[in-house]
């Protein structure tokens, strides 16, 4: 496995592999891997002949205040994890190197998109997230990039900024992965005391059920929502950021449940903030 | 000449020849072409084995009142002078094709490079810059891109822009085109009035007069200026919007000339705004 930190060598070695015919599956991460992106890498495995994981976690999708210095890393960690996997080439560029002095050049992906939802809590999110997978996209040059289901408005954001801006490749989306007991694989549960991570399920506990009222029949969003909260409030430690109930593509509040629809969660479990989302439909 | 409307057959088109193993130079326009146009058509037919001229005009890059609908058209003739330039393709979308519904991406340069200058007197008209060139360089992936001198601030904020983004590709600046006057070319120069058309030129001299006192020793900006001043008011129907002296590279603004210094005007002739520059050094 490859170790590239340098922009130019990791647009030489792309260079190279297309040249030879070969296509590259990117999936770009901010480290601490967990079986969640190794889901996607497997995915990666499967379409591409040439896996690129980047490694990078990104300052200009952090706010003042997150937790960008607290951020968990393990690089050697992640370089054997990904090598299991099968990964040719991990590129892990430093800050410096990504945002040299002088940086000055963001993407901007507006509307409701952004607005609503985990934008409305984290304003500049997004615009961190756009730029930065703008940037790996035109250094690695993919045929297929990999992102999660579990950071649903992420995905959908990436989809509608590759798509303007014409970017050549494809965006595939890759299911969420899961804990036995329902939490969604993310790196912040390591955040979570012993306490917290009992409590944590209990925001896919909410999501299962609103899935089950959908099938059941009960489409008025705010009883969904209702019936969520009052999963959630079991939780002691647990405090919801927002519930929503929106259209899948275009994140449009929805009354009623109709066609794909997302139901999606943030909350706070303790000090750290979750988020997991189901997709039902009528 | 090939006459391409669609994103998906331009992008088609460039794959082929690259797979060929030829190199691609494009000339972005707004069409009504000028010999200012042609000269960068020419310098891409010397550097590159296929050109290709986009002719687009912009809606993203035009304020509310600016002059989109009155913006010169005449595509018949601007087949005609590209093709007399051996440009091997033109490709012009519709505004449909480059900003279809639902469309929210923008690309944006913040800091000095766009917050002063054009940039005080038409805010978002770098972002739509910024936003199309971006779009063009993905749709068409050139080897080289041409953009002229005349846009000085166009062509730093482009350059950066596609730096920051790590877009491949070579950013080419070539220098302005003049009437045998010393007008620079634009297509607003047809808007001009045979009495505008004749007091135009009192712009390029006072730039004239800016590099002369500089190579007598006169380096104080604000002398410059004055002296600028001086020429512009002499053209009765002259209304000067700024007169900057900047680093030629970062475009804040310098008290002494001291190494490539730019001399930019921004005035308004009748209706009609024109602008014009020269670098002076020290």
């Amino acid at each position: 496995m490859d170790f590239i930190t340098n922009i130019d060598d990791m647009r030489d070695y792309s260079r190279k592999a297309r040249g030879e015919g070969r296509t590259i599956g990117l999936v770009p991460t901010m480290g601490y891997l967990h079986d969640g992106h190794l889901s996607l890498a497997r995915a990666a495995r499967e379409e591409c002949d040439i896996v690129v994981m980047s490694i990078f976690v990104n300052p200009a999708q952090f706010g003042p205040g997150e937790d960008l210095d607290k951020y968990p890393r393990d690089m050697e960690r992640d370089r054997r994890l990904a090598a299991e996997e099968g990964v040719d080439v991990i590129f892990a560029p430093s800050a410096e190197e990504m945002y040299p002095g002088g940086y000055a050049t963001y993407v901007e992906v507006s509307g409701a998109l952004t607005e609503t939802f985990c934008g409305g809590s984290r304003p500049r999110h997004f615009r961190g997230v756009a730029t930065v997978v703008a940037k790996l996209l035109n250094i690695v040059a993919p045929d297929k990039s990999y992102f999660g289901q579990k950071d649903a408005q992420q995905a959908l954001v990436i989809k509608r900024m590759a798509g303007d801006l014409n970017m050549p490749g494809e965006i595939r989306i890759v299911p969420i992965v899961r804990e036995p007991d329902g939490l969604a694989l993310s790196s912040r549960n390591t955040y979570l005391s012993e306490d917290e991570r009992r409590q944590a399920p209990g925001i896919f506990r909410s999501l299962k059920r609103a899935e089950e009222l959908a099938s059941a029949g009960e489409l008025s969003a705010a009883r969904i929502k209702e019936e969520i909260r009052k999963i959630l409030r079991q939780g002691r430690d647990i405090r919801i950021d927002y519930i929503e109930i929106v259209d899948a593509d275009t994140l449009e509040p929805v009354e009623t449940v109709k066609g794909n629809t997302l139901v999606a969660i943030a909350a706070f479990v303790g000090k750290t903030r979750l988020i997991d989302n189901v997709v039902i439909s009528s």
